[in-house]
């Protein structure tokens, strides 16, 4: 059992860097067991994180058009509103994803097509900054979760580093920015 | 000079119920001083009111395309949360608005113009549920605020409930649904 984990994550720990996180995601998903913690990562989503503040809010067209709101939780608030970059450890950010979708209601009201609202959620995605366990990767570790369980896909988590690390390294790799 | 105030305010306040708040607000407005509270309903903007909890996003396209936030204090979030109707008294909702803009930043990352933001902020509409002082208007006050000071329009605050009164009765007028 513990072999097989271990064939089947290595190349990714070689990249990743979290080696041991990514063994215990594994082995809880080979169980069919939920797993708690992102693969590759190990990033799990945080309790509360739908209370947390709000960052600033963003639409997505492309193949699966979205409207998100992206929130913070203290220490991501605290270094947003004081303009702190790089982000200080334990700062995490989470990015709440919608169906962009047109409001029947609201057009009503407006007598034209004109408002577009969130409709069912799609995904929750969250960036854990901890310089040393992420060193690797920007100092962040990423995980997407759907009905509050982490995608198992690999190649979608490392599709989160492969995007983000194509902004200015000015921005810490993140690209939101704090709307007043 | 509370005469010719009397005289301004008097069609606005039959219709809206908030006399003495009408009066004061104007006194203000005439004196050049910054007015605390909106036309009509006296709603002030309320400390804090950035920190409050996420209800929901929209955009709105029309005249003045914007991205917007919804916000509420904890008396709105429980109700949201809980799927109370009518809101009870004390619930106080936030809508803030911004230019919407496409991000060169982000669609340079992603190689094609998908990525729309939250620009400069456009304004700030308070809605607070007080069932007696706003009675003859759903039980709503309204206010809008722009950097922080309401917007002295009366046409602009008559047009919040002209438009609120247009939803159907069983939403309490209030456009936004609760995301998840």
């Amino acid at each position: 059992m513990i072999t097989k984990v271990f064939g089947y994550s290595l190349a990714t720990c070689v990249v990743s860097g979290v080696f041991g996180l990514t063994l215990i995601a594994h082995a809880d998903s080979k169980n069919g067991a939920t797993t708690e913690g992102s693969p590759i990562f190990g990033v799990t989503l945080p309790e509360g994180y739908r209370n947390w503040q709000f960052v600033s809010i963003a639409h997505e067209e492309g193949d699966k058009p979205d409207i998100r709101v992206i929130l913070g939780n203290d220490i991501a608030m605290k270094a947003f509103r004081e303009g702190t970059l790089p982000f200080p450890d334990g700062a995490i950010i989470a990015r709440l994803a919608y169906k962009y979708e047109t409001s029947p209601q609201n057009n009503a009201v407006f007598g034209r097509v004109q408002s577009y609202i969130a409709g069912e959620p799609t995904n929750v995605q969250i960036e854990v900054k901890d310089s040393k366990r992420y060193a690797n990767t920007g100092g962040w570790g990423y995980g997407q979760f759907e009905n509050g369980k982490p995608n198992p896909s690999e190649q979608i988590i490392n599709g989160c580093f492969a995007c983000h690390t194509k902004l200015p390294p000015a921005t810490d790799l993140i690209f939101t920015k704090y709307s007043q």
